[in-house]
This record gives C-alpha cells, structure tokens and sequence, in this order.
C-alpha cells in the first residue's frame, strides 16, 4: 500500500444526491478519503511529540472487582421524561443512541420502562410456577433452572410506546429522548418450549399468561405458538446475569415483540384458553387505528431505521466528508437493505450494513457522506428480509392514525442547516 | 407438541462414552428430556402458588440513570491474584468465567493487566501521534477522530500469559483463577489503515511500535502488515466508550493477538522499518522453547477451549442430565468444531456451536450429559477453521516446553469424583 495522494484527480462516486458516496470509497484509497481525513487531520494536525501529560507521571488507578466507566463520561446515562408525581419509580428512561456505536447496548444504559417500580427480589426464594391447563403444575427454583440446557441469542427490545414523540413531532433534544425505548443484548437461558415439555399440556391450551413479581404484577398474554418457538426464560444479559431493573432474577425474552410482553421479575406463567384482556393490555398496549378499530395482541414491532450520527441537536463543525450511521431493526426478522437520503427522498443509496446481521437484532449502518456546507436533509429507510418497507410518515398515520401511542416506525429525517445544525424535521 | 412422556421408553442416544448425549435430544421430547428435567423438576416441584413475596407488597427502586447489578450478585467480580508488595496497581483481574454464560463479557468484568496503573486520561488533551517512516506526521485529538468512518466487530482479547497455572497445575479454585485472562467484547473504532492511508508510508516502512500513555509506557511492535490488516483503534466497548482499565479514551484492537499487544491508552504509533525490541518484548511476551530458543513476536493466540460448567471447585447435587457448557476461541480464525469427553478422552463428541459463530471471538458450546453417578473426566477440544487442533498437554509441553509462561492451550480436563465434586486434573 502506498500513502501517495498527489495523483488522486478524479472526482468522488457519488450514489445518491446531495453527497452520498459509495461506501467503498473509505475502503480504498482515493481523492474523498484524502479529502475527508485532511479535514479531519487539519484540525489538529502536529508533527511534534505530544507534551508528556500529568497522567504519564503519576501512578493511577490500581486494579478493580467490578470497573465502572470513565468520569469523563459521567454525562452518559440513561435519559428520563417527566417524572410522575403520584410515584416516581413508574415511568422509563431511555438509551442516550447518540451517544453510544455498534449494536450491543451495554447493561448499564438498557432503558427501563416499570409500571410500579423495581423490585428487590432475593433469587434464592424467587420461584417461577407454570401451572393452567397443563399436565402437571410444575414450579422451579434458581437451583433446578440451572440445570437446564441454555440458549443465547443477541436481540433487541424496544418498547410499543417508543418513537411517540416523533409521531406527535414533540420537539425533542436527542434521537435517545425520541427513540431509545430500543436496545439489543445478548440474552442467555432457558427455552421456555423445554419448561412445557415438562408440565405438559392440556386440551385447549392455547395462549399463555405471564406475570411479574413487581408490586403491580404486570401481565401480558403470548399465543402459545409464540411460546413454544423462541421465547426464553432469561437468566443472563450480555453475560453477566440479568440487572434488577431488567427482570432479575430472570424475565421473558420474547423476540421481535413489544417490550412489555418479555414479562420481567416473571414468576408466574398461566396456560390458558384465551387471551387475559388484562388491565395492561386493555387500558394500554392497545392500537387505536385510524379507522376507530382497536386492536389488541399486536406484538410484532415493525420494521424500523434511525440515523444517530449526526442526528437531532448535533452540530457539523465544517463541510467534508462525514460517515452517517445508525440502527435498524424489525420483528419480523433480519434486515435486509437500509437506504439512506441526503435530499430528503429524492434518490436513496445502501448503507453499509455492520455484521453478523442477526433476526430481531439491531443492525449498524454506515455510509459516507460529503458535506458541501448547503442544506439537507438525511433519512434512513430499512426493509427486511420479509419484504417489509419502513413507511414513511404519512403511511404510518394513515394506518395508526394520529391518535395511538405505539407501533410507530415512520422514516425520521433530520435536516442539516446550513450552519450545520441538525433539527428534528418532516419529510 | 405433547407432554406425555409415558410411551417414552427408548434408551437415551448416547454419541459418546460415559453419558454424552445427542445435544437434539434436548431439543425434542423423549426419556432424556423427561429424565432430565424430571430431576430438575423435583428438586422443587410444587403445584400451588408460590406465597406472595415481600417484594411485591412494596413499592421498590426507582429509575437510574446508568444501572449496576443485583446486590446479591455482589459476589461476582474480576478475581484478584498476589498483589504485588511494590506496586499495587500492577497485575492482573481474571474474568470469572465459572459465573458467565453466553459469549459477551460484561464491561464491568473484563479482564484487567497493568503494567504499572491505570492512567485518568482526559480525553480532550489526548492525541494520537502517528510518525516515523511516513510521508506527514499527523496527530489526532478525539473531534477529528470522531470524523472517521467507524467499524464494529465482536473479538476476544487473551493475554498471552493466560492459562499458566494450569500448564504448571497450581492449584485453583475456579476456571476463572486458571483461565480468566480471556474476555470478549463488541469493539468499534477506526481501521488503523485509514489513519495510514493519510500519513502514508516511507520506503522501508515494515513494522509499527504502538505505545500506551501509561506511567510506564508500554510498547509493543506489530508488523505492518498486520496493522494494514484488521488493527482497529477501539474508542467503543459494547456500545459505550472504553472503561479506564481498558485503555480509555481508545485502545489498539488487534484480533487474534496477545492482549498485550492491543496496547492500551495508545497515544503514539511509529512507523519502523524493524521491531523495537522494548523491555516488554525482551523481558516478557518472549517465548522460550523446549529446544533453548527464545521466540519473539510469537503474537498468534492459538485455538484453546475450556469447559466452563461444570468446572473446578463445582459440585453435582446428584445423578441426572447435566449441560456441559463452555467456550472456544482462535486467533487464527473461527472455531469450526469442538469435541467433549466424558471419560478421559477415550471416545469424543461434537458439542453444539451457539451462533454466530465469528473468527477471533469467543465461541460458546453445548453438549447434554448423563451423570450416572460415577467418575467421569471431561474435556474439550477445538479445532478452527484453518484446521489447528488445541493439543494435549503432554503436546503443548514439547513445543513450549515448561519454562516459558505464555500461550499455553493445552486440554483442561475436570475430574468428577462419585462425589460430584469437580477437580483440575491431567488427563
């Protein structure tokens, strides 16, 4: 490989308007690589050896049992909403995306979204009963759960409620305010199908019914044939065990769908007949279409893209090249293609997508982008290997309609000003 | 899908000596499964409602803005070797493995080595100086490397001295104390390539020392075309920016290779026409052979696996089938197969791979086992997709002899007494 530039003349490939190239080009070497780095270079470039800083004289920090990140980054956490005045434990905070890269959410910063509060179970009399219409009513401690074999799958969560504020285009400081109801683990246990093959099941078992040993004891209804497919008695989080606002001891993992019904702290699962039309999936976790249908068991979240970089309240310090990233997900399955605009849907071009593209796992993309200084407007459009399409705006309200709270994956834009401020905009 | 389980009458399939089962047998209905959890089951059957715990009779914790673990997790954490009377911040954590599971490792837990401390970097005063034999010097501050284009891959880091108790069979309590100075981790950061690319390559150009800000400074060299290759400079660990311990504000990621080579706190490449032969690569990291030649920049962690569960210092509660669990890795690819013994290494098994399964990152497999009550020696053995076999230890030995200290691989077998006490033996 040789560093010479000096005979690099053509111009950037562009692949879409307003500045997308291909993405290859900050594979290779060539004119737009030369012309993004030198930018990047120029800010800072020296050729002296750095001063020896204080940190370099000093002994620092010793050896630790459990490391915690840097104080510099103290400003990374978790973002909350309003708080409720009534109790303060209910509500969410979400996942600051903009502040984070890759796919794996780290356990610290997984959103949270409790309806009473956390409870702080002692996992040596925690319990988890099936019982319902099943053969033999059957309970498990932590010691007999150990025992059996184990899965691990890396999926997202995010919940029904998630992106609300773009739907409603609440004016919001940062696409985690907007969107981080979403995170992605690798999630380790026990194949709930493996747990009914034990106690059995009885004529007409058709549903399941899961219950949290939280003080509201938070249930939502799962069709058995979801339960017996992929669904997972979760005992470990990105390897360590399950954090207690995350369902500890354990919680059901139940890919693709709505964050509500991966039941945590479960300790109970009832087989039944029909469905619960419990208070939490009646009183919420209801669609109201636009047609006046209310529909329940809509579990599946919908396919789904957002660019975090640059995004909402960031600003560009000076045109070149920049990468534009982001995330995209879907219930349905694994993504397939996510599409990126400059010019606010005039002509899209493929993001790079960051391997292993998982099912129901956040997929990273990547695509560079040159800069020229003038307006646009940046979007993300995903589609899955099942042939779904991200919708724009309007598709998505003319099929929630303007009043539901959850399921809402339109496109979300951001427009570039030319000071290089990003706002939160429509297409 | 049916719980009956009274026609079940086959025999289990054995695909091995001393209890090892076909891992579909976990997967489908049949005696083993019955058996299985039958014994899992009883240990705490119960058919009524489990009595309503104190914590759902209270209001519990609150929303936080970045979470910890369970207090009653407060056990596990990285484990301390002899702390060093001179300078206590230098050594080593080891990553429990005995109380993980899945392939990640939690941030928090991520084994530690320090050549003298910790540095308290401020990320705003740090750069990143590339010079030596280039074309123009260049140095980075984070607002030009946050420019870059990102890449994101999930990799193993091992020090190059793990495993050395067991190749000198100290006693140890866990396969963490033995074992534990592997981790595995999502990493993102910039190809070291593009950052090449823009300071280009004087004629002689064929090695880079990288150095740590450190108080010690700690150098390692890496031949240049290892650097042009899949060197990342890592500035995201699991979607958060790196921990202090693991080189905030960025590290070298160079897959597959010692740890200490992914140098830590990196603040200085140089571009050299031969390796530096520093201090850390003379004094240490230098491997002496069986045959009285000491190697240097052996930096290839071979193919290794261990079984993590069961493991040392564990004990069977009684007879029944058992997950024998545990994880592979090479730094020459990705890991193709594992083989399981349960009876010393006289009949083996191909244990199942849990995906993705990715070259130079932790692998984790699974394989069902009958304990019949006996004694039983089980061990693992990988092989990966360049066709390295991880050998006995009587084979390891030959080639690295019993002096040298690192890149031990050899089969760690456990001895399962009638007991059902675990214990680190030779197989």
């Amino acid at each position: 490989m040789s560093g010479d530039k000096t005979d690099a003349a053509d111009e950037p490939e562009q692949v879409a308007g307003n500045g997308l190239l291909h993405r290859r080009l900050f594979l290779t070497q060539g004119l737009t690589l030369a012309g993004a780095l030198g930018v990047a270079g120029q800010a800072s470039a020296q050729t002296a050896l750095p001063k020896r800083p204080d940190w370099m004289t000093r002994q620092g920090a010793g050896l630790s049992g459990y490391g915690q990140p840097s104080k510099f980054e103290e400003g990374v956490k978790r973002l909350t909403g309003q708080p409720n005045p009534l109790f303060p434990s209910v509500g969410s905070t979400r996942t600051p995306l903009e502040k984070l890269n890759g796919m794996i959410t780290p356990n610290g910063l997984h959103f949270e979204r409790h309806h009473s509060s956390v409870p702080d179970i002692n996992p040596d009399a925690h319990r988890l009963l099936i019982h319902g219409l099943v053969r033999k009513p059957l309970a498990w401690d932590m010691s007999a759960l150990a025992r059996y074999p184990m899965t691990s799958v890396i999926r997202f969560i995010e919940c029904s409620g998630n992106s609300g504020a773009a739907k409603r285009n609440v004016p919001q400081t940062s696409v985690g305010q907007i969107h981080g109801l979403v995170s992605c683990s690798e999630w380790t246990g026990i194949k709930l199908s493996h747990l009914l093959d034990e106690t059995g099941l009885a004529d007409g078992a058709s549903w399941i019914i899961a219950e949290g040993a939280e003080a509201s004891s938070m249930v939502r209804s799962i069709p058995l044939e979801t339960a017996l497919d992929d669904v997972i008695v979760a005992l470990y989080q990105n390897g360590e065990r399950i954090r207690p606002e995350q369902g500890y001891p354990m919680r059901l993992l139940v890919p693709g769908c709505e964050g509500s019904v991966n039941v945590k702290w479960v300790h109970r699962i009832k087989v039944v007949s029909e469905p619960g039309d419990s208070r939490d999936e009646t009183g919420q976790y209801t669609d109201l279409m636009a047609d006046g249908r209310a529909l329940k068991y809509t579990l599946l979240m919908d396919v789904k893209s957002l660019i975090t970089h640059p995004s909402v309240s960031m600003k560009l310090a000076q045109p070149g090249v920049y990468e534009v990233s982001g995330l995209a997900w879907s219930g349905h399955g694994a993504i397939r293609r996510v599409e990126v605009t400059a010019d606010g849907g005039k002509s899209w071009a493929d993001a790079e997508l960051s391997g292993p593209v998982l099912p129901k796992c956040l997929t990273r993309f990547r695509i560079p982008w040159s800069w020229t200084g003038g307006p646009a407007t940046l979007a993300s459009r995903a589609i899955d290997d099942r042939g779904n399409v991200q919708p724009t705006h309007e598709v998505a309200i003319a099929r929630y309609g303007e009043i539901g709270a959850y399921h809402y994956n339109g496109i979300q834009p951001w427009a570039v000003a030319q000071t290089g401020e990003v706002a939160n905009v429509r297409m």
